[in-house]
């Protein structure tokens, strides 16, 4: 038996407990580097070693422990592979940041040892993917009070919703009912690549639409067709926090990337993660900040996508939503045009319909419909039919471009009216600036109210007193962006607008 | 550089051709075990090492190419935890059998080296994952001619669906637009629940019901909240390929299970697989052998479950059409009444709708409600909105019992049918055998037509007649049951099936 008591090494931040490693030998024990493994895995597990704890150097390590340096290479492989651990070759292995709270979530109350990972009451019955996935935070629900973020669904023309439903399937056409192409009803495909095709300069062919459900499950179809477990995926950070279920039960490896006035940094990226092999970006309108990526950010990011053989998944999550300024094309467009084929978009009908409806998709390059839709089909298949027909009908017969225009003029006149009533009630408090495009607006902190809260405790004052407002932080992973209250104007009737930030300026009071 | 030419080893069956294998040394060099991986890894993608080959033993493998011992546990492991190798401690370690026709078949065509597995073309953009997905044998689509698999959904009353699609869109109740409950609409839920309740013997709750977009999808989400990637799962052989999707994709090991007049074979699961995390079985109508689990072996399975610590996942895709007998209640009414809770149930809308409103749901145990609905948040939120009420409005007010009871008659006669039509016209090349239960019909052929072709043959020569069978075999992954056609009655109108009988008996005449 070989023991160590390991000190925290010099590093980003030393390990806060000592870490207590011990080896069996004999034949009847388990592999060392598997031992060794179960070890470290523990003490992540269960806390005693917390996120960014650097740990000691494989060669060092096997001197203490009396082990080949080969067993240690081996134990922190798998760990990164699993994603404990993060690191490269030269720079030092760590224990993952990007998951700390929801590994040491699991174990609160059981603050010392490695866990029981198989208990029998509740997140302990699952499995350790299915535990991390367990903890992330849920998309908030409930009433869409003032300000929570995302559209007005109860100004969806319904009427005409009811009536395709029902003309749809009082006499479905049979070949409705059997299973369909796994990726999805022909005519929504083929209604929505001519929606892109117009709105959004994409090059596109319906046969390179496939239908999810949701962009999340975009995503997840994305991931599971294109990463390995281990391979790394440059995320914006700040960014959709929906990405990282997806990605952590496919075992990839998150590399937050800085978001800048130009978008993703591509250059942070590439110092990074440069073996990345997917970079999931909004570069029409970023999510949470707003903005919207420059011409030199895009042929850097397509550059490095080129180069690297890796994936660009654009998430053009609300771009119908734009009052002023001219869009750049999609990144889509760009990137078709000169023929890589490295971009996949993703759209959804969430934002533009009504949450609930739960219908996305993607938009693919050629080479890859084959193979993705037969992935897709190998999964779960296509979502029901039952929507995806009244929703093609819907577009073809002109609602949804007339639904878009009329709600494009309601959102620009409250995205003006809330500024306007900040301007009056909350000038000392946060600094709205206008948007050109979205849903909602980032109102930053002023240097006075910062002094007295952060961001989380000023939405949670605002949630006591009924105002649902979301903090920036809540959606970065290491960036550290000025403190800032995420205001969704989109759900909120004009009349309601100027009490709701009295109520909101009330709360934030000294 | 150490090089070794690895001769066949005695083994349940040698590799076809040498391995050449190459370390290169030095400070620029990937970690030597990561070279063994990626090597070993190329074979198997390549076809030069082919499903069931053995490998050599690590400490023979080591000397050769003159390396230690644990660099080799290192490569070995993480093929192991990938899928690319089975084994056990002791009894040696093999190229899986499971996936040797997926990860051949990328590779058709460059039959030597490792391949580029970052290719540009088709299926070889695909992750190593995306590639053995998007191999699996997708769902047979298409028009529901004689004697395809599934139900007769011309019958279903859409005059009522559509009724009730319209009913509830035209004005909806503003809680159904806004992002719902993970675990889908709460009325749903208590209609299931009740169901089942009734029909099932379930001991069940409306909160432990969860809303999926099918069976498949059901599967989807219970493997990634209760699997960790190199576990291993019990899988009937032969059985339903649609399991195997999900379980690649979260990097289960499949591990197949015969069945046998009683059922699953348990005994043989605890030789093979003893450590498993999972069972997948379909105790009250096997797919596609039509057996009905015995009491003593479902006390067999979840004794073992229990002890191990281990879930089963009851499938019970088909058990509203059962014709005679009296069924024995669902193994989760048996599981729940011990208190042990070790049983998650899914079920499906597919066989009692109609196929493309891929709606299913899981009933899982108590403990695993609020972590379950916490991960199908993180992955992909409830299916959409649009079906559920209606769904459950057509349950609740009796269109659904009623149209079960209506079918249930018509399928017995189609049954009946087809079994006197066959006496008449197959008898000396398929013998059928009626079955209580389900919508297929198991025909095994004859010892003379047993002579003549296999069963993929006599499916092959049956499609070119315009008859949609399949073939037994087409199931198994390692299973050798005698040779059958499996023959779906239930979507053939009751005037079309002696004919069709005389087309299938011609197409299989000498």
């Amino acid at each position: 038996m070989a023991r160590s008591q390991l000190r925290p090494q010099p590093g980003r931040r030393p390990p806060p407990h000592f870490m207590a490693l011990t080896l069996a030998a004999g034949a009847a024990s388990a592999p060392k580097h598997r031992q060794l493994y179960d070890q470290i895995r523990g003490h992540v597990l269960s806390g005693r070693l917390t996120g960014g704890a650097r740990l000691p150097a494989s060669r060092t390590l096997a001197r203490e422990i009396g082990c080949s340096r080969n067993t240690v290479l081996s134990a922190y492989e798998l760990l990164l592979a699993e994603g404990y651990l993060t690191g490269t070759p030269g720079s030092g292995t760590f224990v993952s940041r990007v998951l700390p709270d929801q590994f040491l979530a699991v174990n609160n109350g059981r603050p010392s040892g490695p866990p029981d990972t198989r208990g029998t009451t509740a997140q302990a019955a699952l499995s350790t993917r299915g535990r991390v996935l367990a903890e992330q935070t849920p998309r908030p629900r409930g009433p869409a009070g003032a300000f929570m973020l995302g559209p007005d669904a109860a100004h969806f023309p319904f009427d005409i919703w009811g009536r395709m439903l029902g003309r749809t399937w009082r006499r479905p056409d049979p070949a409705l009912l059997r299973y369909g192409d796994p990726a999805g009803h022909r005519p929504l495909r083929e209604a929505i690549a001519e929606y892109l095709r117009a709105t959004r300069a994409l090059r596109c062919d319906w046969r390179q639409v496939v239908i999810t459900s949701g962009a999340q499950q975009a995503l997840d179809l994305v991931v599971r067709a294109m990463l390995d477990p281990g391979d790394a995926v440059w995320c914006e950070d700040p960014g959709y926090g929906g990405l990282r279920g997806p990605l952590i039960a496919a075992g990839a490896r998150i590399a937050p990337v800085p978001v800048d006035t130009e978008g993703l940094s591509v250059s942070t990226g590439r110092a990074r993660a440069p073996a990345a092999r997917l970079a999931v970006v909004a570069p029409s309108h970023q999510f949470p900040l707003g903005v919207v990526m420059s011409l030199g950010r895009r042929l850097e990011l397509l550059d490095w996508a080129r180069a690297a053989g890796a994936w660009v998944l654009e998430d053009d999550y609300d771009s119908e939503y734009r009052y002023a300024g001219r869009p750049l094309a999609a990144l889509q467009s760009l990137d078709a045009a000169s023929g890589a084929g490295r971009v996949i978009y993703a759209g959804t009908f969430s934002k533009v319909t009504f949450p609930s409806l739960r219908i996305g998709y993607l938009v693919v390059p050629d080479a890859l419909v084959e193979p993705m839709v037969r992935v897709r089909a190998a999964l779960d298949d296509h979502p029901s039919a039952v929507v995806q027909p009244a929703l093609a009908a819907f577009i073809g017969e002109g609602h949804f471009g007339a639904h878009i225009r009329r709600m494009r003029a309601r959102y620009a006149a409250r995205q003006e009216s809330l500024i306007a009533a900040a301007q009056r009630w909350l000038d000392d408090k946060l600094i709205l600036a206008p948007d050109e495009a979205g849903l909602h607006l980032v109102a930053r902190m002023t240097p006075a109210l910062k002094r007295r809260m952060n961001d989380a405790q000023a939405a949670e004052r605002a949630a006591a007193a009924g105002i649902a407002t979301s903090a920036l932080s809540g959606y970065a992973v290491e960036a550290r962006s000025d403190p800032a209250l995420l205001l969704g104007y989109a759900a909120v009737p004009e009349d309601r607008i100027e009490t709701s930030v009295r109520s909101l300026a009330a709360a934030l009071a000294g």
